[in-house]
């Protein structure tokens, strides 16, 4: 079946891109000399991480115990919740992981931390935990510069009730770069935060087993990640127009696409609508810092993905999006069009389903892991 | 079961306000002298549905063919798709429709009208058709003061193969109001340019069977419709902190509610991670042109909705809700958070089955009609 032929809004993978994304980033990781642990949040896919993992160890990172669960059951044995956990899901994440070789968690506070030994204990094993620190988004983690920091991680590496894997930091900040110069600056910031971290722990005589890092911009930009263990970058599986303003690819990189028909024309007032609004977009406002007028996605050729100069989509609600510009003239009720969206992990979630394509054929259909 | 054993996130509906709202919906619009068809995307739920055409016609308004079908499935015998169809849509739209009394379409172009002609035909059948007309919104609808919105009538009303319905408007300009007295303004807007439209329609000879307009901030604050049939507020059924702020309800009323767990505290630097984010709350941002600091949401108290105060939402990724404030000294690990989200649609289209309680207790479960 053709594009076509699809109901609107659908999501759409171009699997070339997908794979040609992926490869790019397990070829770097590997000249990188790190090991990759792509985060899967972004599609929630079996067949997206499959792809991912390729001649790398199989490590997955996650975003919700619903995600950790699917992938462990599809074959996946080493995974990180990359949420601080909520001790009340501490069971539930423990029965996932006696099944696979691993299901690490983190944690940045001691309560946690005690929750985490009381579960262990009760069920007489070993619970793999992180260390998560802050190292400038200011979102999780623990300050490093702290002696809470230092805290945890004694108490992490003297538990018995607990596997200490490492230290672990995400530099969610390099999404506030204007370019990729500006996200390798956050990248070197990334690293030298926690080697520097980890240099304070040897000083107390903590050892750190392995350190983890890593966002799609600072990874996509890392030329050197010496003293780094592994990296988790989800985001370039199909990247964005976030990710492509702020450098880390080319548009023409996109791999996730939403189709839509145009259902109201009114040219000579330079306004259309589609059937694609916040439900099938997401509202996320988008590179603003770098593009203020970028919309709420990127309009393209159904065809080729070619960008189409002339129409903006201005605006999202429920299930309308409203374009603007002059190229509303070349407009007609039932024009499909293709939306790159802002923000591929919030578009992508969306949808119960995704149509894989190469060019304008559909091939096959995935499922997400939806929900928590 | 109570709402703390709940995991989370999780979405909450309050019954004893959802009912309360729909009460007083139902009476200020009987006392309007106006038939109510709520429009129903907020909740996408049957359960719903029937507490809020209780004491009237049945009618309602639906903004997916998804949710068309699963309501006319249900019983639901009266329904206006109240988005402009795309002519893909047509065949789809039809058979829910011959199931039922009448599945009504609207449109705001000539093509679209010819589209509908060539499938009624095709089925020698007729088409329930309205002319959706632009009041002020600028998204979809014809403008009524040109030439085309006149053409577009007189072509519906005497198309065999259409039956004109009537004219519909929706004021959404009605959300950039900053207080119940400006939303009344723009309900007589709402009002006097459709009227207008019609008067226009009749000096042309043009009859218009009905007239049906409607938003919920427009029709809570509406004291006259004089020379209005219908109206399809929707929003009212759960309102949600945009509301509140534009002065359509109290905070109080709002019975749509997300469950979160504290996952990071580091109040020494005023920040708190809910588990809770993009995926479960939206990004909307919120009434900022009335509250330049509402956040992501209002957090509120668990057990009865209270405000707490000196916590703010200050930002939402894919899974993370970001906490700031004094506030924050309080929370531990598991604590648990209700978050009323700043535009329930968004928030409640975030999943896949609504906990219904009153007061803590969970008694139901209910289901939206996802999709498209």
């Amino acid at each position: 079946m053709k594009i076509n032929n699809l109901g609107t809004p659908s999501a759409l993978v171009d699997l070339d891109r997908l794979e040609r994304n992926a490869t790019r980033m397990a070829d770097h990781t590997r000249q990188l000399g790190v090991r990759l642990r792509p985060h899967v949040k972004t599609h929630k896919c079996v067949e997206a991480a499959r792809i991912q993992t390729r001649g790398h160890f199989g490590g997955i990172t996650v975003s919700t115990l619903a995600e950790a669960k699917g992938f462990a059951e599809a074959g996946f044995r080493d995974i990180i919740y990359a949420v601080p956990i909520a001790p009340q899901k501490l069971t539930g994440a423990l029965e996932i992981g006696l099944r696979i070789d691993r299901l690490a968690v983190l944690v940045d506070h001691m309560e946690t931390i005690t929750a985490i030994e009381g579960i262990a204990g009760a069920h007489a094993t070993i619970f793999p935990v992180w260390l998560k620190i802050d190292c400038g988004l200011h979102r999780a983690g623990v300050d490093p510069e702290t002696e809470r920091a230092v805290a945890l991680a004694k108490r992490l590496q003297n538990s018995i009730h607990i596997d200490f894997r490492g230290v672990l930091t995400h530099a969610g900040q390099s999404y506030d770069a204007v370019n990729r110069a500006e996200a390798l600056a956050v990248a070197q910031e990334e690293v030298t935060v926690t080697l520097g971290f980890v240099d304070r722990l040897a000083k107390e005589e903590i050892g750190v087993p392995e350190v983890s890092i890593g966002s799609t911009p600072t990874i996509s930009s890392a030329e050197s990640l010496e003293g780094i263990d592994e990296v988790r970058p989800g985001n370039y599986a199909f990247f964005d127009v976030f990710q492509s303003a702020i450098g880390s690819c080319s548009l023409d990189d996109v791999a996730f696409s939403v189709l839509a028909t145009v259902v109201s024309v009114h040219p000579e007032e330079n306004r259309a609508v589609i059937d694609a609004g916040a439900l099938a977009l997401s509202k996320d406002p988008g590179p603003t810092h770098v593009d203020p007028g970028c919309g709420f996605g990127r309009i393209v050729a159904v065809e080729d993905q070619h960008p189409l100069p002339g129409l903006r989509l201005s605006s999202v609600s429920q299930e309308h999006g409203e374009i603007s510009g002059p190229g509303t003239a070349a407009l007609r009720p039932g024009t499909l069009l293709r939306i790159l969206p802002n923000h591929s992990c919030l578009a992508a979630a969306c949808f119960d389903s995704y149509k894989i394509v190469r060019d304008t054929e559909i091939i096959d259909q995935w499922r997400p892991f939806r929900g928590w």
